[in-house]
């Protein structure tokens, strides 16, 4: 089983507009509701691979509410420590005319001591079944910055997946180039980690592990909605760490998921026949040491 | 008791953000949750104005228990008859540095006839009770477009409120100045309401009476943000309505409300000093009759 650690899950309300007016009313044609966050879009992919996950967090209020039940909907197991303050919303206006995407991320509610202690028995409860654990996503306010590395501590070796501008932000330094961002992951794995995956956007993955550097890229540019394509990149690493395949099949496997969710319509969703396209296109290379 | 009927309540939802990015990844530094929906908006009002008030209507899921609860908590009394579907959510940008405001509407539920038939018992038991009704607002998808006929029927004698695109909407014509203004009124008048009432934004309110024709002119240009002004003429108008008041009372409580509520930060609000300052600068002033 896989855990997917969502500590500020959300509401992700959707509202599809043709032709958005930024400076008066709007009625939109379309609205979906469905529960959100980074987490949450990772066991929503885990799932539909097949693969048996396990969402907990924290969750309150009627949003909290909301998040529950829209998780069991969709036939993902949850468990969620209850919290004094309400789950946050994300709000996004999808114009269907221009194709912007304008998105509203409440910070979420502030998360006390005693709430945080509760959450973590059901962690140590939920890490003794685990095959692999998934932290991502924000934290709620009042949660210390090194929440993560306490929960990663417990969990052991690491695969850390940051975007271009997290890892320039880890590093403290911009990056410039395929050999920089390199340089810098393997600082980022010199300091704990077991590997560190890059995602690049539509120039795919960088790894470096402890199997040398990698590097997949996918089949040209696809049309459509990045968001989430990032948690399907890491459900196809946390699928491939748990199955124990081989670095080369790990990343083709993150890296056609990641094509196929910014094909499909809603975070967390791909359509199988755009992942074996995905698949059968991308190019896995080996980088020659040194 | 003055009852406020609110078929299509609405949970709204307001991010404050300094500088939007409409195609991007925006952080609010201020969230606001709280029920609305116009019917609403006045009950608030004229409870600000220690009116005994009432709001029914229809709600559903979690947002129609945050509705009630949000309601409960400001003290106005409420009854929803219970429906399947979910309440819908409004949601407003209002970007803090360029002072524009983005709103998003959502349609609502669905309303069935029986959950609406189950509506008009609980209507007819608390008109027995009130000495007006205040009607406002949307209507749900699956209502038809002379609901609000058919309660106002039952009801009595009617005080109609349009703002000038809706006055032009019902003499399906434009109207240029006041006095087409006034014309196009008194047809609606004719049509069977007691009065109407024309709100012209800036430019007051225009009434049509069974009194004479009025005009009600605030004290110039008012900042701020005029969601809910129209709700806050009305509140002014059933509160007049029930106290027996004359229409050029009437009209400057309502207008001086109006005024308030555009500088109150948000909708069924407004500062008793500003309403107190407007209610001195208003001119009304009785046309001559022909």
């Amino acid at each position: 089983m896989i855990l997917a650690v969502s500590l500020n899950p959300a509401l992700d309300v959707t509202h599809h507009v043709a032709g958005v007016d930024w400076s008066g009313v709007n009625r939109p044609r379309q609205v979906t509701v469905a529960p959100g966050g980074k987490a949450l879009n990772v066991a929503r992919t885990l799932h539909a691979l097949g693969c048996e996950v396990l969402v907990i967090g924290l969750a309150g209020g009627v949003t909290g509410e909301a998040v529950r039940a829209g998780l069991a909907e969709s036939g993902v197991g949850g468990a969620f420590t209850p919290i004094a303050g309400d789950t946050r919303r994300t709000f996004a206006v999808v114009d269907t005319r221009s194709h912007d995407t304008a998105l509203f991320n409440e910070p979420g509610p502030a998360v006390s001591v005693g709430e945080y202690h509760d959450f973590l028995v059901l962690y140590e409860d939920a890490l003794a079944g685990s095959d692999a654990v998934v932290l991502s996503g924000s934290l709620p306010p009042g949660l210390p910055e090194d929440t993560y590395a306490g929960l990663a501590a417990a969990a052991g070796p690491a695969i850390v997946k940051p975007n271009l501008i997290e890892l320039q932000d880890a590093v403290r330094r911009r990056l410039s180039g395929r050999a920089a961002t390199a340089r810098a992951a393997g600082e980022l794995r010199d300091a704990g980690a077991g590997a560190v995956v890059v995602s690049l956007g539509g120039d795919g993955l960088l790894a470096v592990t402890g199997d040398g550097t990698w590097h997949a890229v996918p089949p040209g540019q696809v049309a459509g909605n990045p968001t989430g394509a990032g948690d399907a990149v890491v459900a196809g690493l946390a699928h491939g760490l748990v199955l124990g395949r081989p670095w080369a099949e790990r990343l083709r496997h993150a890296a056609a998921l990641g094509t196929a969710a910014v094909a499909a319509p809603a975070a967390g969703q791909f359509a199988a026949a755009d992942y074996e396209r995905a698949l059968a296109g991308t190019l896995v290379t080996r980088w020659a040491d040194g």
